[in-house]
């Protein structure tokens, strides 16, 4: 069932809860990949109702970025939906979300700010605010569908601790259940931006996870060194590529590592043909 | 009966959830009067249970305010509720909240922030980063009882408004009950500030409640512009008022006015004998 009103989401939410049955939350921007179908399988299978939220949310689009062009396709994600088992897919549009344009900065609406050591790295130093408006939105999801599960993709990495902080921080009553990352055959992870890349540009993307496989064998060869385990990664580099960060972190808090151990996710951003890509391999 | 631990609250509402109860949430710093006994008769009358909260709140005082000399008679308190048929008194301490010291830094802690049209006036604007800690506690008190209503006193009706937007913004599943300012029969507004102050002291403050209640009858005899109604104040101050603020603003989103109209409330701080005295009148 698709609906846009928050109104209508909390009516049947209700009904369910009355009933005793548990909520699962897929809080996504839509063009829905494999990779949401797996975190839409794990919901489905973990909880009585399902709910997929479908919102381009523009407060974690920071400026110059894909906001208009951001891929839109909710008839067919609707469908895939429906086809999984889902309940009800939320597909808001702005105004319902953060009433008029003008709302929509600091200096007028309320925002969930993570902390500064979550993301002053990664992803989060380069897209000034982006992290703002996710928590923003995931917090407000949260607050309309009152879900006991939500189901976060483990590609998104820094998002999620982000999340799970969150959550812990502000006693939040939801579970957040961390999905592996889906890879298509190549190795290249799940992405709607993937969509960007021409052909050739998937034959150049498929370095970011050579690159993270390579450092995890090293690993498990012995090498802990996280100077010595960056090296390793140049030689999948060439023109074709705008590495933007290559990092070591602690898997929990996003704490700096100079050696690497079991609890080490490492965490790559590249440009490759224009489009910024994301992956992430856990060490342990 | 009086719980400090989180994991025990939120058992018994979700015991009472399960009954269909309806649960009230009174959050308050203790050191309980007959204002915040206003709210929980008001809190007990329309809800089956009710829950008060008692927490000096670090995050919410600036440097060199009060936290450490603020107020704190807990076992009085308790009584007090107790006797007024609320259900549980919830006292945690700060590392229950907040965890270790270190973490209660914007660095290391989520917090919510409310818009900087909201904050940057009347107490906003000494209380440096005070309302980002009311919102961020107001917010975790709601995740840990989840409310079906809330109840704020008018007489800090700053923060009342603020609560309101945040409840807005953020989708928050709870209805905020605003209640009227109680008054000693001085015309003096209830406060756990007030016993700072000594017999002197509390005769000049009268000035505040005075200065209101003088424009809100200038107003309903006809004048409306702010300056002249501003000016009527000076009549009551002398050396004893450290006047900090008197300011005509539209009562819902804090707009300022210069002709005020039924939806104006005023609000004034004046230090008295040291202390720091807030007041504000409905013109409407």
């Amino acid at each position: 069932m698709l609906l846009h009103k928050i109104e209508e989401v909390r009516k049947h939410v209700k009904e369910w809860k009355k009933q005793g049955l548990s909520v699962g939350l897929v809080p996504t921007m839509g063009a829905l990949h494999d990779g949401h179908l797996s975190l839409i399988e794990k919901a489905v299978e973990k909880c009585d109702k399902v709910v997929v939220s479908v919102f381009v949310n523009p407060i974690q689009f920071c400026p110059g970025e894909d906001f208009d062009k951001y891929p839109r396709t909710l008839e067919q994600d609707t469908k895939l939906c429906e086809d999984n088992g889902v309940s009800i897919v939320f597909a808001p549009n702005t105004t319902e979300m953060y009433g008029e344009v003008q709302m929509r900065s600091n200096d007028f609406l309320t925002y969930v700010i993570p902390p500064f050591f979550y993301v002053n790295k990664l992803c989060g130093k380069s897209r000034i605010g982006h992290f703002d408006g996710v928590c923003t939105v995931v917090n407000k999801l949260f607050n309309i569908v009152q879900p006991d599960y939500a189901f976060f993709g483990e590609k998104d990495a820094q998002q999620l601790i982000i999340i799970k902080k969150m959550v812990d921080d502000l006693n939040i009553p939801v579970k957040i259940i961390p999905c592996p990352i889906v890879r298509e055959d190549s190795g290249l992870a799940m992405s709607s931006r993937n969509k960007y890349l021409s052909d050739e540009d998937k034959i150049h993307a498929l370095a970011l996870n050579k690159i993270l496989k390579n450092i995890k064998s090293c690993y498990q060869k012995g090498i802990n060194d996280v100077d010595a385990l960056k090296e390793t990664a140049y030689e999948f580099l060439d023109e074709h590529h705008d590495l933007e960060y290559l990092e070591f972190l602690n898997s929990d808090n996003l704490d700096e590592v100079t050696k690497a151990d079991n609890n080490t996710r490492v965490f790559i951003a590249c440009k490759v043909g224009g489009v910024r890509l994301i992956d992430n391999i856990y060490l342990g």
